[in-house]
């Protein structure tokens, strides 16, 4: 009944009748995405630099990391998102860099229910807030920590959801979405998703211990002086 | 080749071999929960006018919410994710409630990854959260505002998760879960997951609040004094 043309996504029986191969090479696409991700680096160090050259190391860092989580949650994750239906064939930059990340998922090729929503979030709310956190480091606005902190849980829950699902329907009901070779478990699957449990679980522990300071500093206020409070 | 016993699900094809129906009436069901939730609500408020009298009627108020959103979080919800295989022949109270409740979304009787999973993280993770957070309420910790944010923005990204997958089930793929009765689409589905929404949202726009004020206080601080943060 397949109408698939043959392809190398797993499970082998999934129909993608959309199919064409990439027709760029796998190292380029990398190589691509990788030159991208260093302009935004570069250019949101040379932004922080330039508009607040006082803040700590730590502001610094924060600042380039949420202007580079935005870039790939505003720009590459929408991609996903709005091309879900005819991704399969997308010969496109972001369309190939997803298909050739999707040996690892292929969840990503069936519009899957989860992962579309769950990017569309990520897409459109992550996206803009990570922008929004960068500009509240740059202007020390005193909303930052409370913005880190929700961007934090979102990303780091998503990531919890997006491997759970997978390792659920894996495990439960034997559905295998990804190619049996080591390199894309590891390296696309495990390893790039490990990114923002490991930086969004770091954010969000740093605002809660800030955030918690914060109030220890208001309350010691309060006591000392009466409720004064504002 | 359906090997189900006839039900009220939907779709009328999905094969639940393990249903039973309930042997208890829906009033019956409905009344046993609404005693419960009241039951924590009583408990809830005899337990922070005893031991903080002098909080405001908003602190009073979140103290008692965050017992009943922990009750059905950690109770009722985890209930789900120990039991979901054998769910659809269960005569438990919770059971039958589930079985109840999947007339408006029958996902729950068919261990789908999304539910099991998001619904793993909200026993178990949001549930304790909850108690945990009534408890800095009750002894006015610092770290109160932090914790409710987390809750409140993982409570609400799992809705719209919820709300979003299913209806893009419906709208993309044509996937039906929900009896056609509007009592079942507004009141179960729509209604109850409402509930978490609104009150989830309003319980994150307040922490985001009472955290931008502390950081203005403790940036006062800091400006009119040097850096004296701590």
């Amino acid at each position: 009944m397949s109408t698939s043309p043959l392809h190398r996504y797993y499970p082998p029986s999934v129909d993608l009748p959309l199919f064409a191969e990439n027709n760029t090479s796998v190292i380029s696409l990398i190589g691509q995405f990788g030159f991208l991700w260093a302009a935004v680096l570069g250019i949101a160090l040379i932004t922080i630099r330039k508009v607040r050259p006082t803040a700590s190391t730590s502001d610094k860092v924060a600042f380039v990391w949420m202007c580079l989580t935005g870039f790939v949650h505003l720009f590459f994750e929408s991609h996903f998102v709005i091309h879900h239906v005819s991704l399969a064939g997308s010969q496109e930059l972001f369309g190939q860099l997803w298909k050739e990340y999707s040996l690892s998922d292929s969840r990503y090729l069936t519009s899957d229910s989860f992962l579309v929503t769950m990017e569309a979030v990520t897409a459109f709310a992550w996206g803009p807030l990570s922008f929004l956190i960068a500009y509240t480091i740059a202007v020390q606005h005193p909303i930052r920590h409370a913005l880190q902190l929700i961007l934090s849980v979102g990303q780091v829950y998503g990531d919890v959801l997006y491997y759970a699902t997978s390792l659920f329907e894996l495990y439960f009901h034997g559905g295998e979405f990804c190619r049996p070779e080591g390199y894309y478990f590891w390296f696309y699957y495990f390893f790039f998703n490990a990114i923002w449990m490991v930086v969004g679980s770091y954010y969000a522990g740093q605002s809660v211990v800030e955030i918690t300071r914060a109030f220890r500093v208001v309350g010691g206020l309060n006591m000392g002086k009466g409720k004064k409070g504002q």
